[in-house]
């Protein structure tokens, strides 16, 4: 259930769209995404564009759709930042809706594949009058775990607070809501921004029925992928800097690489932030070894899934790599992982007690 | 997956037990657990136990079983140490096998209750010819996965050794093997110790055709009963000092405490080793507020489920509760977790960018 948190787009929720009590009234303009600067946009607008993954409309000509198009100066754009003058608070409170509320459940679907599921969030999804999600992911649900629902809302990348808005209204109006993600909805995902805007409508957990579904996270899909990496005391950061500071992310970085944990690093590069990606190579590069294995899993389960294994060294010169994306985890060893017949091997201890 | 590396027993790894190839030569002694003091023992036995989970014959009349029972003293036997003059090293090599080896795979069983396990574990587990695993978990299988299985092969706690190098046998003997674990097989689970053991043998990743299916591990099982906790960067960090020595836990604990990072604790206490759960909370404390929300979760999706939010100021009394055992996860949020009508919040970020 990683969050689609880094590509950009305007999402005009409109009255047409909106299947349930009180949201019929809202007119909800959410601009998101990272801002481009001006200069960087343009150095990106010379290249091969891989990162519009927008299907809201867009006025942006640049072949790098920044999607913040609502705004006359896309470079000041942010993802709802209180700074946009046009920003406009979305959303109905618990006063709105007359009735019981439905239930309110936050899915994982795993890497992305049906089988990847487990049978819990079949039948969360079986059971959901109506379910909501990022299109990519809805579009990948089996028929059988769709065919039961009443409705289904989906919005493309960068949506998901104007979506996670919506499956809240619908299950305050009284509907049975699954909102799904891939993932698991505890790993960078919306469990968390579910609660939060249920707080602010004035609702509360209980009265929705609020219940997370696990699912298999993107480390341990692209863990099981490389083989062994992640058996022992680990570490998962993202490296976007769009909801966390990246002086933040960096302290973090310093304190984990002298110790021993395998890192598993989470949306580690966007044409927006390539230097994010190369500082933490730097970082990590000041206290392991060059030699120190890393894993790349892009794409895990999915049609354009890639891996390779290669090592800290040369992960710096991988940032413009097709391989390295925002569907891409990197697994870093720790200072006893090797790689052995094309798996990475973290040892957990055990020839330490053991003779084998 | 987690393993069981904390109960102790001594199995005896007979040739009437064993199903395949070469492994009616073996005569295996693995005396397995941690090593009680003495003193400590002597103390344990004043009080009621929970601690005994093995099911091998035991020697020992302490009431807490410390099933080392080979050795005449019992405060020297280690898991397999090397110190251990009784100590056989099991196993044979890829030259006692003929013919084309069969599969293996490490399939990670979720939270343990059926409905946890996703699609593809369960596939897995259908068309395996031998089922080895933990009893525990073994039993926990709906017999339509292992109804069509020829053989399956449970041990008690303790015996993750023996046991992996029993399934690795038979996939070199031309079974095709599925070796089970609750959780994911990356999380202090099988996946490496499979790989090391099957290198340790001659054998290569690629002949058994090596796989993982990854399964959810026991942190988002324990996070989603608490929530939304993990959510932002996380650490998981397993207090056993069985394979990873404490001062190396002690020195990690002191990297991450002050970072933002949430802290997932696997194998949070042992009657053995009451004191690394007090030393962790000692310093957790020097770098966190006391206040900072915790959650607990025992033997998640099992029949004697308990869950609890608390502070970080209370949890050193705790250590003792009967909700903190070695099937417990703790959840210890970082700055900005706060708790809200019973559920445990960790925000991403996004009330830094958007009003909701």
């Amino acid at each position: 259930m990683s969050t689609d948190n880094t590509a950009e787009t305007t999402e005009a929720s409109t009255g047409s769209e909106s299947k349930c009590g009180a949201s019929e009234a809202r007119s909800a303009s959410e601009a998101s995404g990272e801002a481009a600067s001006s200069s960087t946009a343009a150095q990106a607008s010379t290249e091969p564009s891989n990162e519009s993954k927008c299907g809201a409309s867009t006025t942006e000509t640049s072949t790098e759709s920044t999607c913040g198009a609502a705004s006359s100066d896309a470079s000041a754009s942010k993802c709802g930042a209180s700074s946009s003058s046009d920003e406009q608070e979305v959303g109905a409170t618990v006063d709105d809706f007359e009735g019981d509320p439905g239930r309110l459940i936050a899915v994982g679907l795993g890497p992305g594949e049906p089988e990847g599921m487990t049978a819990r969030a079949k039948a969360a999804l079986a059971d959901a009058e109506h379910i909501v999600g990022y299109t990519t992911y809805v579009d990948l649900l089996p028929d059988d775990v769709t065919d039961g629902a009443d409705d289904i809302y989906s919005t493309p990348m960068c949506g998901e607070v104007s979506r996670t808005e919506e499956a809240i209204d619908r299950a305050l109006a009284g509907n049975d809501v699954a909102i799904v993600g891939s993932g698991d909805p505890n790993v960078y995902a919306l469990a968390g921004l579910a609660l939060e805007i249920l707080e602010s409508k004035g609702g509360t957990a209980s009265a929705v029925d609020f219940e997370v579904v696990p699912g298999v996270p993107a480390a341990q899909s692209c863990g099981a992928r490389l083989g062994a990496p992640l058996v022992n005391d680990t570490v998962s950061v993202s490296l976007s800097d769009h909801l966390t500071p990246m002086d933040e992310i960096e302290s973090r970085l310093h304190a984990i690489a002298p110790e021993g944990f395998t890192i598993a690093i989470y949306n580690p590069w966007s044409r927006k932030r390539r230097e994010n990606f190369q500082r933490c190579c730097e970082i990590l590069l000041e206290h392991r070894d060059p030699e120190t294995p890393v894993g790349i899993v892009h794409g895990a389960s999915r049609d354009d899934e890639a891996t390779m294994i290669t090592d800290l060294g040369t992960l710096p010169e991988l940032g413009e790599a097709d391989i390295v994306d925002m569907t891409t985890t990197i697994v870093v060893g720790n200072g006893e992982t090797y790689v052995w017949d094309d798996r990475m091997v973290t040892p957990r201890g055990y020839e330490t007690k053991y003779d084998y």
